[in-house]
């Protein structure tokens, strides 16, 4: 039987993440290919004791149906870190509650894009919101990224153009890059779109991960009355109960939670109360503190590598998050480099689905969070294995 | 600031759901409004040693990423149950979990509305279903409902006039009018949609909920090829969880998961494991024959104060579910019951958001699963008491 599906899904690529879960899942694979933080830093016991209150103090609450906006002690936990950690007079009333941050990228493409609207990108730019946004039908235009962000003249162009709904980035430790906008070009970029009616859409998924363990300012500084902050504890509590949220001015969270009740009703209520416990019982930022320590050193294990072992690869040097892109020597194709690999027992990730406009074919993407140190040697010998083999070709 | 946010949420109409919550949570009102089931007959028990399960077991792997499809020996339990209670031959492959059912209105609108496309409903039909799909700015043509069902000869006519994608029912205890589609019904409406490209969307949240114990027969069973049904864990666990699934031919739960990732990855994991360590250590139908029995004593005191206090109305009487709906008497308003309700403290919901084309002015909808015998006395004093007061007028 065929069914009458819509255009949106009809030209809907298939989709290269699920691919990726696919291939992380046989155990004889070192996966630099997904984008999962480390399981085994996630604090079990934590979570388990603020379970365990959550269900011995008011579990009929917990469990029974709630508002859409969210939990409010829980929002205004948010909000308050926002004003202590970055200093943005965040309040409760302008946070989200969402099914971790990439629900707010469906939503807001939902509120904000008609078919043939235009989005703007970073190039490379995030998977998951090119895959998100693409089911509205929107024109996408990519600003050449560098290692200070977007290109400031392509993104002056880019505005002048032709209207722009919203600009998409990732200011810290972005993905696939692992690149960190510098302060100069945050200025810039709020400076461009200051007056205009174009949003910036601020994904700060990796914020809280620098390896210096100082945060950066958000655009939102520079930007106060139309840039949206998305964030999530999947990378620093547990991704598994997808909990994130939305920070937004007023009149875009009352539509995004129009938006939000007619998806769903409301985020699991039970894992927000369990959530909310949690972070008040427990030291996040002595956790979060371990937590970037030890990526800190899995990355610069993993440049080490690549330095020592492929050095016929560039690659970038993050200051956080989770990911680094290298850049194969000339002749060498991505898919090629993947498909090698998976015989050779290491995935990485093809960056070609970061280009919204063709290109990346000589890029791949790794992620050096979930992968222990042992892991990342073996692997990265493995992968030092794939390059010499098709070099020799 | 004025943002330029798209056509479908410009349109959107102030949700009715959430001033609904808002009414229902003045603690001196008695609510009739809401669609919540009991909070006291939720197994707080169960579910509480079913976590500590969970986190004792594997709780690393609960707690990350995981596949946008679900948890597999969660969607194995669902489709065993198909297949026992209702004789349809289900796989776990044909199960997709979801946010609650609400997610599958979403996501189903998602891949199958294009602007302008005809979707066919109840008169009265679903709010939740109105406002969901309304954001693909669909044309929905409603097809009157009686008490065996939505009358064949409208629907005979839906038919003929225009292509329509898919009809959205629910056959076993509608919302909001509480009546349960006669088998009859059942096969004629399979037999007119047998042969078209139309779907039929079968919203299945009550169907576990019939006071006589007894399951009918879905329309899937007549249908086979072109039925989707649509459950939830909500009525017969516990809602806060937000865990619902859709249950569809492949074709369908393929683009169905495209936009499920794209919505959200997957859902809360942490969640999907407790309720299936639940739902295989508890005794599933003795705690529904629990919860069923109470709704069907709490339904009949409804319907028998209806009798005794407030004559001049007439009223549906259901056979299962959490809702019936009233007709007032020639001269009375819903909007003015709702207001005058609001002053005397008993609150229930007006019929005309349950009406895509207008009407339902002289009908309300009861919930009878969330108040309990003596709130449901009191509630139904009060409301004689405005009926009397509106009468007089």
């Amino acid at each position: 039987m065929t069914f009458p599906f819509a255009r949106r899904i009809r030209h809907a690529p298939a989709s290269f993440l699920s691919e990726l879960f696919r291939v992380s899942s046989d155990p004889a694979i070192i996966s630099f290919a997904g984008g999962l933080p480390s399981s085994a830093l996630i604090d079990t016991d934590g979570l388990s004791a603020a379970a365990r209150e959550v269900f011995a103090t008011d579990p009929r609450t917990a469990l029974q149906y709630s508002t859409t906006d969210g939990y409010r002690p829980l929002r205004e936990y948010i909000a308050a870190r926002y004003r202590t950690r970055l200093g943005v007079p965040a309040t409760a009333d302008e946070i989200q509650i969402t099914n971790g941050s990439q629900q707010c990228l469906d939503l807001f493409a939902k509120i904000f894009l008609d078919p043939g609207d235009r989005v703007g990108m970073e190039r490379p730019g995030y998977l998951g919101a090119i895959e998100a946004f693409s089911l509205y039908e929107p024109e996408f235009t990519a600003v050449p990224f560098d290692r200070e962000g977007p290109d400031p003249v392509a993104f002056g162009e880019m505005m002048r153009e032709k209207p722009v709904k919203f600009f998409y980035g990732i200011p810290n430790s972005q993905n696939p890059s692992g690149c960190t906008y510098s302060q100069e070009r945050r200025k810039e970029i709020a400076e461009m779109l200051s007056g205009t009616s174009t949003v910036f859409y601020e994904d700060d998924a990796f914020g809280e991960l620098f390896f210096d363990h100082k945060p950066r300012l958000p655009v939102k500084r520079f930007l106060p009355d139309s840039t949206v902050i998305a964030g999530s504890f999947s990378k620093i509590t547990a991704p598994g109960m997808r909990i994130g949220w939305l920070y937004a001015p007023q009149e875009i969270l009352s539509a995004f939670n129009t938006a939000k009740q007619a998806a769903d009703l409301h985020s699991n209520f039970l894992c927000q109360q369990i959530l909310h416990r949690y972070l008040t019982s427990c030291d996040l930022d002595t956790h979060i503190q371990k937590v970037v320590s030890v990526y800190g050193r899995q990355c610069r294990l993993m440049c080490d590598l690549f330095d020592d072992l492929m050095p016929s690869l560039s690659h970038t040097n993050p200051e956080g998050g989770m990911f680094l892109t290298a850049t194969l020597p000339p002749g060498l194709q991505a898919m090629d480099v993947f498909s090698e690999g998976i015989r050779q027992k290491v995935a990485v990730l093809p960056g070609m689905p970061f280009f919204v406009d063709g290109g990346g074919t000589d890029t791949i993407r790794l992620n050096f969070s979930n992968a222990d140190e042992g892991k990342i040697t073996e692997g990265m010998h493995r992968l030092a294995g794939v390059i010499a083999a098709l070099s020799r070709k």
